[in-house]
């Protein structure tokens, strides 16, 4: 941390800092230069943070040097990137993952139609939610167990692993009968109980970026999983809020690079919700994989037209095998392939 | 909802989304023009929004007309402004609610310090934080249910109800027993199982803003809590997030008047989130009570250097009396008075 | 235009809305639900616009139905897609322009040598800024008409034609006499008078998003050029301003297809102002590329540690030929070809 | 300048930043902690800065300690606030600015009857625009000369100093024969030229903040008016752009605070152009001088309804008098009083 000290800060209030800082075992550096006195606090930072000195007389500003972030830096695996494996499917590293399936699962036939369809096309998982946050009360909440149930008759049938969203910590019983991966879904992205209960029952977790988080925050997010002892995170991408109104969401894909920089762990994206129209999903999803992400989590319906939940985003099965042909295409462009078993 | 055909969209499109809106019980009204048709669908909104009509053929885009909340609408209460009530402190209508107290119980003589402070000089609640959301899971995260039995002593000593944090469903049970007024942060205005289940405990909630919510999901939320049966809600406006870095938050003070236009409900405002330090509090306080907010939630600390949290934006208990006084005055300009019992 | 009006907006309010668009000779076409009424103002837009409508008694808000450019639109062309021809270098359709060269015109060298090396990659057209605007008044602002002069020779030795910037209407005479496509910056994307001075000298017009602006206020102000009988415009998303600051701009790539659908202009993307950094412009590069942009403008410097400007974002001119292909093969999966003469 | 250098640096990379650092005559101070180096370059913050060493091997980020504006800066005065004095009315300090009239001058009987409104009411100053920045070029684009002879006419029948919008630095001429005080509205923030040469008048210069501008940056932009001699600038929040869709812009009332901590400089707030519509133009009026504004600008009509721009956001001529007396109040109870001559 640097605490940058006011011009015409007094000598006694650059010691009281330097004296605060020592006081919790860290070391003080001072660097004076004609017009400000930057000093250098060397130590836990954890401790200098709770000092609270942004409100310290003669203070102007501090700025943070290290990371907040320990487990989830690209530094604490010297480099190496994470792959996270679940029944034999791999997403990161040279693996991309291309997790397809239903918004909402609503019924027998629809899921278990588009289960089909994207396994036929080679997909990694499935994706499909049973408990779905929605802006309205007055609107569809989900199937709930009984979603669970025909995910798990999805997965009997095709084998591909099962992504589903966990909204609140006493479903995760009955979630971690079907799940392989715990979908966190953006607006719970800072639900911390709801992470370190996640991280704690040892499955994958797939943490969305929330709409107006930072990547520090998204990074501090996978920390609560991290920290239980978990490693398998899987960061997702799915659309900032903007000023502009022309699509739902900015879909932030400089976060990719940006992400792969900062943190061991495989970055994905959600092309479908910024989007939010499906003619828009195919480029994103090739910009995505251009961008070098480590993989797609997309949504395809059987009947986009009857959807219960968010059906014009949705790619229809019919379409899904040319579109994950060309994802692969351009995915191989940069330098990775669509993991097979 | 009015749903705007594309230029060039063929009769067969108009007449396939006409037989759509009608399959659904509702009717529609079309709107000619030289260059595109509109589609007025009359009838149950949500009917038609479960449609999905934004991908179908010849459909550019849809324009909701009627807002998606019901019961949080200012036409509810055909205009009449709520008035929040507890223990006989009014917040809304005339009454300026004045909360007070520190971001986080620390400790006893803390706590009834400030509570005694803010106690004498005329507020009207004591605010303080048992469960902490942090950023990072090194942090301190509140003292939980001793924190709880704090603030009912401070309760007890000075008669003010409290307001405090609700963040995991569980701890429902804990914190009725303590709290007057359950408070829902920003992170999770979204969390909609929590909203409706301090909805059902018949405690008035305190809903804050999300930091990049917008005025109508706000609205959205507290649906949430009125659909219970419960009335008393209070919306507060705490900062959102933009690309300026000079503040912590950009305090949104236009959702004051404009709260106030679209709903019944009381508007108060978080001005120490936002400015993230203790000299700007003040004139944020003026500036939202001349907004015309019914009242002011604010962080006082009998030690801030010393606080474990936010001690830099927290109001010294020294000044608290002088504070109160001057947005006493402004609020009385702006036609409120600041509620005693 | 529709006209919502207010829940409980009188007969007599309705009435002066309907009397006031027929005033301005369109004519009004009402839609009247249980809750409300919606009032269709079919006719010359523009007319409609002026009659400030939003705030007269019981109007509770305007919907604009028609997009407010015209020429710009994808209507206008009936859905065929423009082609900037330069030279015989073509930008949009099948044609992928790429156009290469050094942020600020710094001297001879420099110059030429940056020049020599696009061209013999393939570059579709050379860019270099002789005006320069600096946020800080400090800085260097440019090299001027020398600049300009470097650039013709530049142009004579590859004949690669020429892109620069033009901050200002004087500097006219002397900027069309070497460049072959005007560029203007995103900081002048509402210079008016600036936007119709360029266009009418018939140049092609390189115009690119300002960091807040919407789609639209870009399409609008392709609309100043394509009103002065100048339809050579190219528009250029380069990032936009968003609370992250883990980068200078967010590179919005969804904006790509969005302004395909809404325009017939060719949409190109400059990655290099909003990463920042040079590692990450390949992965944007890439990204705009199978997002289906029309081309890519790219700075590169000779000795980017010696540039004088924004020199970390540059790629250096020994990695050029080997960025240039790999942009090639993205391109050529989205359908497009980057052009040779 | 702070260089923080990534964890894992080498000892050769940290003494190439050293030696650059050097080499332009600055000197370079090392603080070593366990992970990693921070280096503080001491000097010239300009030479520094034109190294660009972002890009360096080894650097992570840099940090700009010293604020890149001087002139502008709190300490260029030693905290001494700058009253702008225009024909003895004075904004700044304890003077608080009232400047209103009409959005657009429109008409003779408009402008007069306007001026002698806001004249009797105690305005400081008369606004009012000839050269309009009209984001459709089909709009009407204002009354340029005709319009300043307009207002030159008011000036005379009222005394008022009068405060009018350049946009294209052609206009000097025409401009200051009629201005006292020149307004860079939003869109030309950035434009620098034009800043430079209404420095040069010697006029007072009315610096809007651009929509998406950091206060660092309108300081910058104020910087190239007072590089040129000419000490009188008023800044004016306007209102940024957020995701919000309420209203037109977020009015930022942090920013007051923050500005009248980082600069000297007068501070004013335009409530008129972020609510978009009158009956919110006095609670952000009043809570603009509650925050500590040292002035508003506001937008008065004679007839709203025949407005040719923003009648909707206009205050009609009726209210005046007892909206000034309002937001006297206010500034009354935050220090300040109204100018009267």
């Amino acid at each position: 941390m640097m605490i940058v000290m006011k011009e015409g800060a007094t000598e006694e209030q650059v010691d009281h800092v330097v004296q605060r800082i020592e006081e919790v075992g860290c070391s003080a550096h001072l660097s004076q230069g004609d017009l400000l006195t930057v000093i250098g606090a060397i130590g836990d930072r954890d401790r200098v943070a709770s000092l609270g000195l942004e409100g310290a007389p003669g203070v102007d500003h501090l700025v943070p040097i290290l990371k907040p972030y320990k487990l989830a830096s690209a530094q604490f695996r010297k480099g190496e990137r994470s792959v996270v494996e679940v029944d034999g499917r791999r997403v990161g590293g040279d693996h991309f993952g291309l997790i397809a399936g239903p918004c909402t699962v609503e019924g027998r036939e629809q899921t278990l139609d588009v289960a089909r369809t994207v396994a036929d096309a080679g997909a990694t998982m499935l994706r499909g939610g049973a408990y779905k946050p929605r802006t309205s009360p007055y609107s569809f909440q989900g199937l709930g167990v009984e979603g669970l149930r025909l995910l798990a008759e999805a997965k009997e049938q095709t084998g591909l692993p099962i992504v589903t969203e966990l909204m609140d910590a006493r479903d995760i019983p009955d979630v971690i009968e079907v799940a392989d991966v715990i979908q966190i879904g953006a607006r719970s992205m800072q639900n911390y109980t709801l992470l370190s209960e996640a991280g704690r029952t040892g499955k994958a977790v797939l943490l969305k970026r929330g709409l107006s988080s930072t990547l520090d925050e998204l990074l501090m997010a996978s920390e609560y999983v991290l920290k239980e002892g978990n490693p398998n995170v899987l960061l997702c991408e799915r659309g900032i809020r903007t000023f502009e109104t022309a699509y739902r969401f900015t879909l932030d894909l400089l976060a990719v690079p940006a992400l792969r920089e900062l943190t061991h762990l495989p970055v994905i994206v959600d092309p479908s919700h910024a989007a939010g129209r499906r003619d828009w999903v195919m480029p994103m999803s090739l910009a995505a994989a251009a961008a070098g992400a480590d993989g797609i989590i997309v949504e395809v319906h059987n009947e986009p037209e009857e959807a219960i939940c968010d059906g014009p985003q949705a790619l229809p099965t019919e379409v899904f095998a040319d579109y994950a042909e060309q994802v692969r295409r351009v995915a191989e462009v940069a330098g990775k392939q669509v993991t097979a078993v």
